[in-house]
């Protein structure tokens, strides 16, 4: 069997890496000819939007799933017509929108920031009102990794903040909430409705970009309502595959702040640091095998490396490092790996993870026993 | 970088998935245009001795290293003139040879079973007399999983066996000693002089091929003693990236049976039952990274498919099970994957394994406090 894959970066050639073991080849659809998914993958080289590409690669392929959130729904819905798609299509479509992502939070009783929709100036000026101030306006389209967002602090950011982000409405304003951490959860489903919840991941961001993450979650208190939260999503949607849910933690609750329908970054310790990773999982979800464990292997810190790779005999001289180099030429921010460190406690942990995180994010590592 | 394997079984093929997070890519040289290899990896098709092929395999990668001992020593010797090769020529050359083999064990002070080189019928008889029956007639080169060889349960065998193989001398016999199991070690040494050693694994062979292995090995008095010969083995071939030493365990006592210059079979647990597994750390020695921890995650059985995968969803439904299908099409006898259970007890590793270990193999499972 064969699974295609709408996107060819990491995700993808994660994918690939963790289809061949379960007797699954992988086809990925990507513009790129250097798609580093291609480099583990066979590649099919065309546009997303491309009737003749998706044509193809329907007929190349068993299943398809997505490396990214933002294919066109158009690309999703073309699919479905000829071949079992995972995740659902609405399930892309909703994650497109900030604004019915959102609304499906609320519609599903699970807590949110503060938001209202943005068309105009004027509603902009009566959203900041309601809301409150700091707030982000964010497009609701197309922003990943803290692009497309302006920062509001007091009302004189409202007009120069429009005046950047008018040219991309639709928009929303989000109210900042003074979160006390950031967490996400993992879920799974399949066709027959079975679930599965790897642990609270910790978060650090910068800049809107994930930096580093901590599995698991030393507050445990929340697992039992991110879990309900992510079952709600996933039930409605009759999700398949693997889906995770973006958390503030704000007073010790969790309000919803995004979700992606796709394997995620903050799940990469899973590799390692769980006894099936997110990327057999997301597959064996899309593909009707029984869903794997999900308990954690003492516990993991998955560390970004942006812009380029970290110096690789430093990372592979640390007791149980694990090094992802994703294969893809250097440029200032992206995402060209990550490593992992795993130990049998929080404090070797640490312990471990002090020498290898970047100067900048020293002041993010909690005490072991917080 | 981009490492270079000559040979591209599924040997080859784990060593591509191991590589490609290292930051490595891939080339294997085999001629069959569907080595398995090929699936993951940038396939050279053509001969192990063609100098064209050899030539342009040293031309593309930054190191070579070898799916399987049977590459002709000429084609090591003219690789390491050109490109750096891992393990050494020499580890090859003397794996190729049972006799040798034995020599060098000899040589190294570490126990073997009785052996006698046989090159004609009387030295046969004469061998039967010095080595006692019963004892195992075994061509000399080219034998691997039971082929070449036969069994002399008294003096009426020595004529037929030698009608046999006396179209394949050299040969070798070697006593046939009551063993109370087979065990082997992976040890691993860099350039540096640096070693690692994982603990040793039980295995289960029948008819010369292995069909399961347990790891750690639960005589752990023998660890000691097989660390030490390995260590012995490695100084003296200066050797780099990963050996396999099968033992058979007479007395409570190790006898040498054979090694193997490459990642091994009995080492497939690793992947996931170690914090590092044999084909990273393979791929790290040869590198020259730092060797990876060979601590293990709770316990772990490896059990091969022969001729035909295991059923998928039955081996997925079991917790914490790890699949591995090699991409090989189904014919007798042939080992087209594995799979690898892995629990935090050997009471629950037995329960798991029970129910998917072929029925000829139930005798096998040890008592867990055995």
């Amino acid at each position: 069997m064969r699974v295609g894959i709408v996107g060819g970066g990491q995700l993808a050639r994660m994918l690939a890496l963790a289809a061949y073991p379960l007797g699954l080849r992988c086809t990925v659809l990507d513009p790129a000819p250097d798609a580093c998914a291609g480099q583990v993958a066979e590649l099919l080289q065309g546009a997303y939007d491309d009737p003749a590409c998706l044509s193809q690669l329907a007929q190349r392929v068993d299943r398809v799933t997505f490396d990214f959130e933002n294919v066109p729904a158009s690309t999703a819905r073309a699919l479905v017509r000829h071949i079992p798609v995972f995740p659902p299509p609405l399930a892309l479509e909703i994650a497109q929108d900030r604004l019915a992502e959102k609304n499906l939070f609320r519609e599903l009783g699970i807590a949110t920031p503060p938001f209202s929709a943005v068309d105009t100036l004027a509603e902009l000026q009566a959203a900041a009102d309601t809301t409150g101030l700091p707030a982000i306006l964010k497009t609701r389209r197309f922003g990943y990794d803290g692009k497309g967002q302006r920062l509001l602090k007091a009302a004189a950011d409202i007009t120069p903040a429009w005046d950047d982000l008018a040219g991309d409405i639709p928009l929303i304003l989000e109210g900042f909430v003074p979160f006390e951490q950031e967490v996400s959860i993992l879920a799974l489903q399949d066709a027959q409705g079975h679930t599965a919840f790897y642990p609270l991941v910790r978060n650090i961001h910068r800049q809107g970009v994930l930096r580093w993450s901590h599995a698991p979650c030393q507050d445990s208190g929340l697992q039992e309502q991110a879990r309900d939260y992510a079952t709600r999503v996933l039930q409605r949607l009759d999700y398949i595959g693997l889906l995770a849910i973006e958390f503030f933690v704000v007073n010790g609750r969790l309000l919803a702040n995004e979700m992606a329908p796709r394997v995620h970054n903050s799940g990469h310790w899973t590799i390692e640091g769980a006894a099936t990773s997110q990327f057999e999982n997301h597959l064996r979800a899309g593909f009707g095998f029984p869903l794997g464990s999900t308990d954690t292997i003492g516990c993991s810190a998955m560390v970004n490396c942006l812009g380029e790779m970290a110096d690789r005999p430093t990372v592979l001289a640390v007791a149980d490092a694990h090094y992802h180099d994703y294969g893809k030429p250097p440029r200032p921010g992206r995402k060209v790996g990550h490593f992992t460190l795993r130990a049998s406690d929080p404090l070797t942990l640490n312990q471990r993870l002090a020498s290898l995180l970047p100067e900048d994010l020293a002041d993010t590592l909690l005490p072991p026993d917080d």
